[in-house]
């Protein structure tokens, strides 16, 4: 049985969106191809004018989790500089994240929710880990990886909400 | 100290999400009103044309709110019809999911990881309730939240993530 704690809430899903979110970057590519059109145009493409593009809104969807992830953890957050410019770029960046969220441990989240999360745009402030997560990390990291999404939609890629969601394990429900 | 279990990282962002969603429709009506324009045209626009419109986005928001909660909680999931058509009816919408989700214990909710939640797009389909909710329900809540935003950005209403996040209970680092 799955417990609901800070490690499962956070960790389980941010690994389960960023593997959706790289089958969308496959997706793009595909696109890409199929109109004979360049990748870069689709990466570079926003949903309006001052928001990031989509590479970045995957690079920021990366930030959130590993962020979340680390601050929660104590441990420290990697660096991964943003310079990815094409979609195998991309996916390594997303796999990078996916294998650092990796490494962590659940205990090293669990019970952690009273723990100050110094934020890190706001000098000398600080939020309980508990809602640092539940108020900002998750909410933030969904709208990077929703713009993402839209992105590509607005662009005619061939997705669905199912890309977005990801595989789920249905159970059969047993006959009464 | 917020303990974290499948009511606080449910309902607790969802009423925080819908408040803020509230303050959008605001915004929305607002901005219409400045430009001298139909706030219906603004309700009625999409991202992309085979998606919802802002209203239905809204709707849906509200609708995956109180079915996760209900059904987790294993109570009736109140119909609501989608019958809103201005600014002033998605805000009571929005109201009224919220007080729905006030009605709901804690202890209603807790503790029913395992709870088998039955797929209602998907007859003879279960979910357990912490996938449900962790796999789903939330991802799925903050994709028709996000949209519904990315659908007024798009269109110049003045809004940012803060209107997104809401107000974040900041507290001053102690000095050292």
């Amino acid at each position: 049985m799955q417990q609901t704690n800070l490690y499962t809430v956070t960790v389980l899903p941010m690994l389960r969106a960023l593997a959706n979110l790289s089958g969308l970057v496959d997706k793009a590519a595909a696109h890409a191809e199929e109109k004979k059109a360049k990748v870069e145009q689709l990466l570079n493409d926003r949903l309006v004018f001052d928001q990031f593009h989509f590479t970045k809104q995957v690079q920021v969807a990366c930030d959130n989790a590993k962020r979340t992830a680390a601050l929660v953890a104590g441990i420290e957050n990697p660096v991964f500089e943003d310079t990815e410019k094409t979609p195998e770029e991309l996916k390594a960046r997303i796999e990078k994240t996916i294998a650092f969220l990796k490494t962590i441990r659940p205990e090293q989240m669990v019970g952690k929710e009273e723990s100050p999360i110094a934020i890190y745009y706001m000098p000398g402030k600080y939020l309980p880990a508990f809602e640092y997560v539940v108020d900002m990390g998750l909410p933030n990291f969904y709208f990077h990886v929703v713009t993402a999404y839209s992105i590509l939609r607005k662009n005619g890629v061939a997705i669905g909400k199912g890309d977005y969601l990801g595989k789920l394990s249905y159970r059969d429900t047993p006959a009464s």
